[in-house]
């Protein structure tokens, strides 16, 4: 049996908590927040707190806040015997001042409100011992049966790359969304290909997955597409991804 | 019942074919193609010929060959009476030289010895005239339940939009997986956080998806990452997209 303090109210601790609740070895005992409000979601299940004077004991201390908040809100947990984690990307485990520290990143994107698969998703771990990275392997193969030991070196490479492919690509989709708006075309008219898109990484790696004008140095098209461009941003952002395609 | 001749031998036309062929009221009659081997598919299931002069009568010319191709082809068929369309989403229909003319233009990106499920995918059809219009529908209407009338320059603008969709988005994921390749991660990590970000797009348009630094102008993420990115490239790229999510 784990037991478990969770701090901070996001959609990270959101979605974990509610994966946690389904876990029988897995105690979520206490949620701290900033906000009562925010908390609300948490206190029909189990107890929880704003004051940090009242944070209890537990095995694992979760800390699933803004970046640029774990260093300080692991400051509030230096006289408690748990391990302490946070869930980021790009944050280094030894942001964390407790001794007992360790990283607890689920490589997914969470929106309110919307389930997610967890079986599928990657914990990457790491801890300050072996004892305690034994410990985090076995609490994220509770919840996925990715588990990932990743160094915070390592990690924030991979974090970089989900940029890349979460981030950058749901801008593409936000451009194409706005030619399509232009003239009046449903975005849905792309759903299907987008899928197609992301299908056939099942079997070819992007590299040879790679198709489109500039793959093919079409410079005829890509001429035609420049021109009808009106946005000056999507223009420049043609020029530059069609040049890095080609090279 | 449509009798039907298929103009070329690349992705396109062998996704059309094999989707027509299941069809009881589609009759694909013959395949042209410029070379014996590239025909050799075809060839087991009906007639095909690579000479110009051998071309037979049917109800509707198809021409699935590359955009710069599609002129040349169709002056091929100015002597038959039946309807000449191509599959392109960029080319204009007028191209085409025949009086009888369309556009048959299945927006999706095939990929060979890959199936796709044809139900889903929009095509996209135009013509000279409301009875062609009407027959283009009739055919589109056997193979997808998604039937558009787009006009050329709408056309246009959806290939555009699609070459975002499609080909930049791949080419995103390229570059997340150079950036895996170079820590020895397994570019597998992030199949998961693909599919979600093309999930999402299900419950939420691109624009309220949004997500990561530059959205929420992180701006000391941003200077990390851009200082860990070795290849000069993708440093532009990073700094052009992040410039373009916050504008």
């Amino acid at each position: 049996m784990f037991s478990i303090v969770l701090l901070g109210t996001g959609n990270v601790a959101h979605h974990l908590f509610d994966i946690f609740q389904l876990q029988k070895d897995i105690q979520v005992k206490q949620v701290f927040g900033r906000s009562s409000n925010a908390l609300s979601h948490f206190s029909i299940k189990c107890d929880t707190t704003t004051n940090t004077k009242h944070i209890i004991d537990a095995d694992i201390y979760i800390i699933a806040v803004s970046d640029s908040s774990i260093a300080k809100v692991s400051e509030l947990l230096l006289d408690k015997n748990g391990l302490v984690v946070h869930t980021s990307g790009s944050v280094p485990m030894n942001a964390i001042k407790s001794k007992d520290r360790g990283v607890f990143y689920p490589l997914q994107t969470f929106t309110k409100d919307k389930k997610v698969d967890f079986s599928e998703i990657p914990i990457c771990v790491e801890a300050n011992s072996d004892k305690d990275l034994k410990t985090l392997k076995l609490l994220a193969g509770k919840i996925s049966s990715s588990i990932n030991e990743i160094s915070s070196l390592k990690r924030k490479k991979l974090h970089l790359a989900a940029v890349f492919a979460n981030n950058f690509t749901n801008h593409m989709y936000s451009i194409a969304s706005e030619i399509c708006a232009e003239e009046n075309l449903p975005f849905d008219l792309l759903k299907s290909l987008i899928e197609e898109t992301t299908d056939k990484l099942r079997f070819l790696s992007p590299g040879e997955a790679q198709t489109g004008p500039a793959k093919r140095n079409d410079v005829f098209t890509m001429k035609n597409h420049l021109q009808e461009l009106a946005n000056p941003m999507h223009k420049k952002l043609y020029q530059l991804l069609s040049e890095s395609i080609k090279s």
